[in-house]
């Protein structure tokens, strides 16, 4: 039996840091309001860094951190919804840089369950065809989309990219996988809306900013995010106690307490990062991931959980084991 | 062994038909120069009608052809490279407009190869989950992408949808797969830059039109794409003469013709709608597929390969015994 083993992580973040005290410069809201309300105190802003500058890095580090060669890749997923354009993919952007010319690579657009996503794609695309190499990066310059003068959205995300490689492996890693769309709720988290002309001659170009029903997005998170975390848990037949780490996508500190509670797990098992970096949607998975191991919280054998949630609506629940 | 089949098809196109000699109202260029140099004569244009509109319409008739009820989707991918939104996905809201509730929907942006490669995807994500039904779209709604003063552009594209549903199978009909990418010539075809500010605090919002290097794309396309489809025979250990339709990607007559002439098959073999759509990217192949299957030019027991090129660049030929 085959399966993927994760070899690297790595993560790249825009250096321009943007503090809550800077945006109640420009808008009417505080740094008190948005901590209690999000966990938020600073986020990465592109100070003019495209999306695929960021996954271009990430890429980089990755193939450096173990020697691999860009031609050793068979493939390369970039999730994002923020892409440098709609055509070319960043994806083929970054297997371009990389010189990767083995590779296959194109976008998935699953906003903030992307990365889960796109790993588990990523899986099924390197067993079917017995691809022994590949990366997958999450990455988003949301900041393209923020609508500086909408105090209830532009606060909440910034900007950032994290990845990892891929190898396929003869040992069991990635235990089970859920993934679910609830394209029902989708009006409920719109972003980056490309008008349509009712006059063909019309040159619009226009992409509009985030539009979130923050509440009902708060309601489905708790309710889905656990209940995704159950089923994934069932599959791969183990107990909650037994998932070491939670790395849920960091979209508000609040849904992670409430998914914590619901789950009867304790909230040191996790990890949070969300106050240096606000919602980076697909990157920020990837960006926990790697800062998780970095740091030495993941530790060898471990057993954890990827949570993501998101526009779609979306979640997306995979248990890997270390 | 498992495999996938394709068992229904399907298309919409917008009904406003843009005509060449509307185009010359609006800009320098004529009927003639355009048919002589593309093959288009008209494209259908949306006339407020956006990517999900389209790829609705296409999945509900798809639904209907086969009798099948929403819920019996296990999957649903989109490919294209102009959704409505960056989130939520064109796939979600497909999903959420069947109600195909147990359907995990997501889009690719693998430009005018995407249609293929979402098959290809599929097949992947069908065997490895044991998936049994799964519904592909290629939809565009490229106008919103398009500069209407930009007559070296501006002429080419059109809009459009069109799809397949897939079901697993035990018999052998995707005889052989080629994907390709190659980043490193990215830049001959880019379209919906999405701007990013140097300042942080700017909206700029905006979302440009079509940028080609249209000889470098014809030298591409001509070189890759017989390279491509002999790349996919040999896998399938098929000869040329045993394929019987060639159905590539509509971008320009001339490319067709040239592909034609470099495989040494009789020109006859190889569709071509373009005159009445121009280039409807992703939607292209799914379009062209769905026409030749309503008027029996493809019949039972056939072999056809579906060849998409364009943005990335990409290549992807599938090999597809009926």
């Amino acid at each position: 039996m085959k399966d993927i083993e994760i070899v690297a992580s790595a993560r790249n973040i825009p250096e321009q840091v943007v503090t809550n005290d800077d945006l109640s410069q420009i808008m009417d809201t505080s740094d008190e309001w948005i901590k209690q309300r999000t966990g938020i105190k600073v986020r990465h802003i592109s100070a003019g860094e495209n999306t695929s500058d960021l996954a271009i890095n990430v890429a980089k580090v990755l193939l450096k951190q173990v020697s691999w060669q860009a031609d050793d890749l068979d493939l390369i997923i970039v999730a994002t919804m923020s892409p440098d354009n709609m055509t070319p993919a960043v994806g083929a952007m970054v297997q371009g840089a990389l010189g990767a010319k083995k590779a296959i690579a194109f976008d998935i657009s699953a906003a903030c369950s992307g990365f889960s996503y796109a790993i588990s794609i990523a899986q099924d695309i390197m067993i079917a065809n017995n691809f022994k190499n590949a990366m997958v990066i999450g990455a988003e310059v949301l900041s393209k989309l923020l609508d500086w003068q909408d105090r209830t959205t532009s606060v909440l995300f910034g900007d950032g990219a994290g990845g990892v490689l891929l190898r396929l492996s003869s040992t069991r890693h990635l235990l089970a996988k859920d993934l679910n769309t609830f394209g029902d709720l989708a009006d409920n988290l719109v972003a980056g809306s490309i008008a349509v002309a009712d006059s063909w001659q019309d040159n619009l170009h226009h992409i509009s900013a985030f539009k979130m029903n923050g509440r009902e997005v708060y309601r489905f998170a708790t309710h889905n995010v656990p209940k995704s975390i159950l089923s994934a848990a069932k599959k791969a037949n183990i107990s909650l106690d037994e998932i070491d780490h939670y790395l849920l996508h960091q979209a508000n500190s609040r849904i992670i307490t409430q998914v914590a509670r619901k789950l009867k797990q304790p909230i040191e098992k996790f990890p949070v990062n969300i106050s240096e970096y606000g919602n980076t949607a697909a990157a920020s998975e990837a960006i926990l991931l790697a800062e998780c191991l970095e740091n030495k919280v993941i530790k060898p054998g471990e057993t954890i959980i990827l949570s993501g949630f998101g526009g779609g609506l979306t979640t997306a629940s995979l248990i890997y084991k270390f």
